[in-house]
């Protein structure tokens, strides 16, 4: 024995695993060796390893006839010091298995102390728009292609049209036709000039991409520029970049996360991670403030229970981390607004895409009409 | 207009559509704007885009009843700087889709200058070990919990069982009862100590985990402790980290990726990135000079098929990109070398987990013996 102790905090997972009861149980003794040791437990007859460090089921039942859950939990000393460790903890290995899908994450009383979760939060956000008590509207600058100059001047229609946020495209990089720099500076100076006109701030969030140092430098040009917040798909970047940035010791910039890239996490019901892992659990424990996934009633393959669910693990106390913003995305027009409002109450985020801009009022007449729709909605909410 | 043109260097990705004739066909004209612009054509009345920047149908084919093959190109000015961006072209918001696979990858004619692909691939890892004829043989320094001081007693019985690598296992991070330093120096201490009797090299490759800046850390401290290569999981870190250490300027070392949490993208057989895409295009393409993913023949969800294809992936001629070492793994005995050998030929690698160690006759003899057969029928095929 080489006398490891471990402290004996533990996070802990709900699986769902399909099959007969006995292959759950099965199952669920396999996932505390292969998401830990990965070895069979014969090999540990001749390798002492430190006592508790295997996973456990704390508890098994039935969910359906062919569907059980168990509760599996970890050291958490098996993180390391990483969010990606973390990562292959919850489902390294068992991502390759058929039958196991990570329904839900439970925080150890304990978080490592470099994981501090969202910094802005709800409240945080909230403060930031001077928006107390009613969703938050986000517009966003594209299409792909456009010049800095024109995103700018879309972004200009934005503010007057009154909405509280603007947020690049998240297919917005830095390419030759929209360098990055260029972009940012002209939409913050377009977004000033209306504000002073309105009376009223508008936040700008800029989409970062590429490697951690590249969305570092981005996040720091946006930032030193007046930006108010950066866009980050974790499914291009990592989680541990998202987790990375938050963690970064200056003053962090709120952190929106997208969708891009994840959708295939959440496709089936029997494998990989629910909706409200993929999007609500992770980038709340990685530390985003608002988190953008599918809204239901589209093709999307995500229920109103999923987002609702999602919207729980966003704003529901989980240990000691803030409350985030849940963001149902795609065809968010006004037919929408009584709906979403009785489904998520106050605390969502509404993505104004292309259909703002299709009216025939115009795009500012538009964004107002929409704007006015929701304070009749959400007062009487 | 801003006047921007674009080279007309188009890469292109064979999409598998599930439905209809009809269906595909559409789902194929939406790739061309939900991949680039992610905005309906109409809005373009209003918004001028590059000429070309929009996917293109390039190929339409029925491969089985309701599952079509769509081949749609895209200017290579949209990848911008990053691989991150290339993932969102290849698939951002398609993953979000449940009727839509990507079947393969084509490359541009020209690849962008900063895309190197892989330093060594089979040639230099084949100099590298002096093994010019034969599969090679890598083994797993496993379980986690293990001291320094009992992989390394590992390590050193690996070499005498005549192994050409020996890799760590991808749950081995910086974990306070085994730190990565310790494990690096021990491991590679005794892998000296056992080859200067056996007269053989044997490569190390140490697994590195974490923010860009820990793997780049990890792998400087490894590579000046004088380890040969680094074992990176894609999916915890991102295949942008991965191009990224590939494209470091200093020497690069070989680089192995490993599965952990990617399965599922390849768990259904219409959404998601086909197998050979996810565990060979890719890889190959970020600049891996091995690629490990789960073998047929066990409970992953993979034919015999899958695996040579993804073997196709990596070896066959891919523009300019040197080819690389498939690695199907997962319950590598004896018994499976000679079908390995008909499926993948000489060009691969085995991977020997935790079941050469269950051998009475103890590790190095059980290594020992495996080489030997797998030295008889690699001579035969």
């Amino acid at each position: 024995m080489h006398g490891h102790r471990l402290s004996g905090d533990r996070f802990s997972v709900e699986y769902h695993l399909t099959g007969t009861e006995l292959q759950g149980r099965n199952m669920a003794e396999r996932l505390c060796t292969d998401q830990t040791i990965e070895a069979p437990l014969s090999l540990l007859r001749t390798c002492p390893i430190p006592e508790g460090l295997l996973g456990r089921v704390e508890d098994f039942s039935r969910v359906e006839e062919t569907r059980h859950l168990a509760r599996v939990s970890f050291p958490i000393e098996l993180f390391g010091h990483s969010f990606a460790q973390m990562l292959h903890t919850l489902f390294g290995t068992a991502s390759l298995s058929p039958q196991v899908q990570v329904a839900d994450i439970q925080l150890p009383t304990q978080l490592p102390e470099s994981w501090p979760g969202p910094r802005h939060g709800i409240s945080g956000i909230r403060a930031l728009t001077d928006v107390a008590n009613r969703p938050l509207v986000c517009a966003v600058l594209k299409p792909l292609g456009l010049s800095p100059e024109a995103l700018a001047e879309l972004a200009h229609s934005f503010v007057l049209g009154g909405v509280d946020i603007i947020k690049d495209d998240q297919g917005l990089g830095d390419h030759a036709f929209c360098p990055i720099e260029e972009r940012i500076q002209r939409c913050l100076a377009a977004i000033r000039e209306a504000s002073r006109s309105t009376g009223r701030r508008c936040l700008y969030f800029t989409h970062v991409v590429g490697s951690l140092e590249a969305i570092r430098t981005q996040t720091q040009f946006a930032r030193q520029a007046g930006a108010d917040g950066i866009l980050l798909s974790p499914g291009l970047v990592g989680y541990q970049a998202l987790h990375d940035l938050r963690c970064d010791t200056a003053d962090a910039l709120p952190i929106m996360s997208h969708p891009a890239f994840l959708g295939t996490y959440a496709m089936a019901p029997t494998q990989g991670l629910a909706p409200r892992v993929l999007y609500g659990r992770l980038p709340r424990l990685a530390g985003a403030d608002i988190t953008i996934y599918p809204t239901y009633g589209l093709n999307f393959p995500i229920s109103r229970q999923d987002c609702t669910r999602i919207a729980s693990a966003c704003t529901k106390s989980w240990g000691p981390l803030r409350s985030i913003f849940p963001t149902a995305a795609g065809r968010m027009g006004e037919d929408r607004i009584r709906e979403m409002c009785e489904v998520y109450g106050r605390d969502c985020v509404f993505i104004l895409g292309s259909q703002i801009r299709e009216s025939p009022e115009g795009i500012a007449a538009s964004c107002e009409h929409f704007m006015q729709r929701l304070d009749k909605f959400s007062a009487a909410h």
